[in-house]
């Protein structure tokens, strides 16, 4: 069983990214399912902007991702929280899944169809759940399946506060959580494959 | 294997309810499919605010349909939009099912694990796939699983317009897309109980 | 000047609400600038579901309400967070509210032109700037102005934990932040109404 | 007085984009109540990623287009719809404006207050109230004054159907509402600095 995971910060690296640390909870989590992960920093993979599948410039990097995306059954989106929302490189990301409403696998099915998709979240202030829906909404229009509680966020209120890097505050919560999540999202994945 | 149907509209039986009847799209292609169905009108039935299964005060209608919902693999929400939104009836539903969270079936996992959701929308005006993303992630927060595409909608722009009873236009769209949704939580919740 | 304030929480009176605790640092703010408050806890009022100004049946508590709004200037939605959105309660605030857009005033305009609005939320554990962007995009809707950072909240994350009056975490931020927007709130409606 | 238009469509010059199209419409109408418009279309910019105010690299786009930002009264920010959500341009743009949230004036005061932000939505399919919603948050936290119906759409559902430019229907109530858009605009812009 193969997961790609998608680090949506907008730091570039090496600037250490808080999405990271959390998204690593979950990753080791899969491996101990003996799932085999792939992870992309999208803002370092020079994704260009649209709505296909097919490159749009010289070194667009989305085919790779795509083909990562479109050959695991598990997909896990991660990203950091600005003003309540989800990344802008999240979006990206999801305007070029967007492509995948339309395309079909052997079977005359959409591509999407008997993958999962769980979340990660990270941010300064409030917003996790939110950022959860936007996702997840995305991901079910697409046709990826989302099992009960396949997320885990990291996101202290209220007003600005530390991120997750600063502080041991709730980390056991959300660890706890992210496990679950590879949990669910294995067992799930193993249901609709089986 | 059962389905609970939750038409929460805003009016009162025997008031015609454009959203019962997209739903009965999705009723009939579920019965197809040998789903025995339960459907409630959830303004009828009389459901106390609040945030826990045990009955709130005298005469309270959620217990009734609670014991519907976890005795059904599959779980469909069925609302209007108000101002882009879920209608406050799907709200209040959301708001009880709150307490499953917590609860546990007898293996000790929480109760709405190994079930599924969908959706159903209308609407006379633009908002569908917002109403689809406040109630997808709120019943993943619970532990259903959403399927990819286990939706329909009827909801038409720009600006306020002809409800679903008042036109022809896009119903075949609408139906199309409940039968592929009524398919996608048969087949789903099949694998999770298999 | 004249404010109507409504506290949306799902606890009848005389239970103690969290939402109340923390819109009472928003009255006093507005009093304190010689604004003249009404506050309705609406659960206790009796608001009956439905989208017209009209009494929906004997004894609905929504014309009351509905008359405070439209003879204040100011109007503060003070919501709890449940699975990361606004109330029920809320939402049939909205909902009544809705027949406000096809309403006009002795101008010609509609009648929530020239009126503000902002936003109270509480919550045990993430989601207030989702519940904002919801009351909001409402309010805005309907004809309501909404100055720049007009609303507070409380809500902590990550996963659930206490709630507002369990702790004094944050207060202090949920608080000026929240005479800041009492501030920006008069400032607008007196600029609207100059 | 002056305003700031922002393009946030996906597709870089010289495709023709939908989202220009219905701008036009707002900024005819913000030009004939004698407002100065200035329209970038930002995915043409070179817009680094990130959260601050200062160029995020050489050649970054930003810095220009927060100058007339700031040195305008009344920001309309313009987006096409994908996956019913606002755009990745849209979102970049709401990033970059975060840093506002902390700079302030000659007055002391955030930088964002006395400024009035609208709204444009494209899209071939259902989603306008929702990107509206999510657009209004963002600068409502930033410090914008959002006049109550200050925004105009066109997005017709249900199901992927045309695209603006593809049809006449619509238009016409998409035009009004936008005329009506840019005068709640101005009037509230000069009731703000007046």
């Amino acid at each position: 069983m193969r997961a790609t995971l998608l680090n949506c910060t907008l730091k570039r690296s090496p600037q250490p990214s808080n999405t990271e640390r959390l998204l690593s909870v979950v990753r080791a989590a899969l491996e101990r399912e003996e799932v085999t992960t792939f992870t992309y920093r999208v803002v370092d993979e020079n994704v260009f902007e649209g709505v296909a599948s097919e490159p749009q410039g010289y070194g667009d990097g989305w085919p790779a991702i795509r083909a990562a995306i479109v050959s695991s059954e598990i997909l896990v989106i991660a990203t950091p929280t600005w003003l309540g929302q989800p990344s802008s490189v999240a979006k990206r990301v999801l305007e070029r899944m967007d492509a995948l409403i339309s395309e079909t696998g052997d079977d005359g099915e959409p591509i999407a169809y008997g993958r999962v998709a769980g979340f990660v979240v990270t941010g300064n202030e409030d917003g996790a759940h939110h950022v959860i829906a936007e996702l997840a909404q995305g991901a079910i229009d697409i046709g990826f399946t989302v099992p009960g509680q396949a997320w885990t966020y990291w996101n202290m209120g209220p007003g600005p506060g530390p991120s997750y890097g600063d502080t041991d505050h709730g980390h056991e919560w959300s660890r706890r959580t992210g496990e679950t999540a590879a949990r669910n999202l294995v067992r799930t994945a193993k249901a609709l494959t089986g």
